[in-house]
């Protein structure tokens, strides 16, 4: 694909480019984004690459009233020879479409959106930062865009890709944190939004964060929403245990979202021969594990922290350490595996990475 | 309160006032809009008047990400001395704020907002229509605005009131509509955000609205997330069953949406004298009372359509009509009395009603 396919709206003057070395999350956004509009009648325009500016929506525009959005995340990595890679893409482009039609927005066509992403990235390669831990986030969203306060699906929308070089999630290194049990509140259930990456589920989870916080926890593990009994997510991430040498995450059930990084890790367990299981697990479950001794390592997984060990869970008042607090050494490997492989540090035998050449 | 409290930009010239007889819902909006800003630190500004015009949001704008909004609804009546009244704002302030707390945005002053909006609606009291069944919709709203993509609340808002002038939500006369029971999705659950009027919540039910739709329903019956079981709303209404001359409508559980128009009906059924329940009604215990003949009416309850009556409902493909799919006398005299204390066609012996004076 030359770069003469798709449509590039130059900008006068470049951004000036960050530090590397003191990159923050999801603060600092390239010189151009994709964009791309949908109208009733005539589908999905051609994407094009815009500066990155100021989006303007009328005050009665639907996404400002009725939530109808959908977003996805994933990251560029500069890898060992200097070029620029991703992640399994396609996984994201896939699970943005099933979102869409959980959101009742229409599906577009992802191999397009792929190869606008590609060409905003190798115009924009010189933000790839290169120094360890750091990437290039990546932020596709589509946005409602009707001006109608009537509630039902828009009849427009936008799908912006916005690009945002970012540090390390541990610039002091992998640590473990703390967790709250939460048990009044609820992210999602069966037959809702859980499954679909939709603005309204993660405001949903303010107040248990806030109430988290408080109490001097990191992030919040959620239980279903019925019986608030098995354990669903931790954050805005999946969640695996180590019990008694089996590896054990909860089963998409209709309410957890399925991340990418947890389908990726489940497959390189496998790859490694050790025991996963996608099933339902109970607080109390887990609770038992710690007490006798059987719970070696918990952590989240996610795109952004891609991995993120679990020092202690707190329920209902009382904590329960995991692994003395420190970093179990599965979780490590799993990290260390997951992030070679997306950086090029080392060999690719999944194809999960997908060089730009645009 | 002099006009000269407020700030007011003027525009250069103002619209064209549409047709009163062919308004129709939420597509056109008055020459004039109110904003106020909150910044962490410094609270919520004065409110300020200000043209109709785009909101420019950076695209790492939180709104358009993560969903951390709050709406509003209420309307502004011509009474028959040519006045403008607004139906109890006063509960809708209080609500919008219960929002707010769910949704983790900053509480505001009330008493401020509902100065503002007095003021506005009096310097676009000529948008006020006057044709029978019109109104002026009052959309207050709030969106998070930092522009950074972590996944926390936001430390600044914009808050806007936007009017829309209306037409009658029954262009034909008030008739029954025909509703379809939802067993598969769902739109929120207890520990969710059911009782707060955020975005999510509504384009939730997107699915189940085409689902009924392309079955020739107008409207869906959300049952309760959990035993899937217990009646919750109708469409974006509260919803009101006449049974063996008993008034149900289901408690408020958690999930539900705690409408001015049912807490105003409740009111008014208590005045009259006639017994009215709020509590936990299955969709078994509909059927059971359909068949026997005891279930007299149905009816929504909202800010759009004030009453709207239920002429029959479809649950797992087989249709209960209600009443004949005739309009219930008590329906009609609910409509009747909350309309005409509305337009201040009535007398008004709960002081529900507020002429703006400014």
């Amino acid at each position: 694909m030359s770069k003469n396919t798709i449509k590039w709206t130059k900008r006068d003057k470049l951004k000036t480019k960050p530090d590397e070395s003191t990159l923050p999350f999801g603060k600092i956004f390239t010189d151009y984004m994709m964009k791309m509009r949908y109208e009733a009648g005539s589908g999905w325009s051609d994407p094009e690459i815009v500066p990155y500016g100021p989006i303007e929506l009328d005050p009665a525009a639907m996404v400002l009233h009725y939530g109808q959005t959908v977003f996805e995340g994933l990251k560029a990595y500069r890898n060992e020879n200097g070029d620029v890679q991703l992640f399994r893409p396609e996984e994201n482009m896939k699970r943005m479409n099933r979102s869409h039609r959980r959101m009742s927005i229409p599906e577009f066509d992802g191999e397009t959106v792929l190869k606008a992403l590609s060409q905003l990235i190798d115009i924009e390669k010189d933000w790839v930062p290169s120094v360890e831990g750091t990437s290039l986030y990546v932020r596709p969203f589509v946005i409602s865009t009707q001006t109608h306060l009537a509630v039902h699906p828009s009849d427009s929308y936008e799908f912006y890709i916005i690009l945002s070089p970012v540090g390390s999630y541990y610039p002091e290194g992998i640590n473990p944190v703390k967790i709250q049990v939460e048990d009044e509140f609820t992210r999602a259930v069966k037959g809702g939004t859980g499954t679909a990456k939709t603005g309204g589920n993660y405001s949903a989870g303010y107040n248990a964060q806030e109430k988290a916080s408080k109490s001097g926890h990191a992030q919040v593990l959620w239980l279903d929403a019925i019986e608030k009994q098995y354990i669903e997510e931790v954050g805005s991430m999946n969640v695996f245990f180590k019990i008694n040498g089996e590896i054990v995450t909860p089963a998409l059930s209709g309410s957890i979202l399925e991340g990418v990084t947890r389908k990726s890790i489940i497959e390189l367990l496998h790859s490694w021969e050790i025991p996963v299981m996608e099933r339902k697990i109970s607080i109390q479950e887990l609770i038992q594990a710690q007490k006798n001794g059987t719970l070696e390592e918990a952590f989240g997984a996610g795109t952004a922290a891609v991995v993120s060990p679990i020092g202690s869970f707190t329920y209902k008042g009382v904590a329960y350490k995991v692994q003395d607090g420190e970093t179990g050494s599965l979780t490590k490997k799993l990290y260390d595996t997951v992030t070679g492989i997306q950086t090029g540090k080392l060999d690719d035998p999944f194809g999960w990475t997908k060089v730009i050449h645009v």
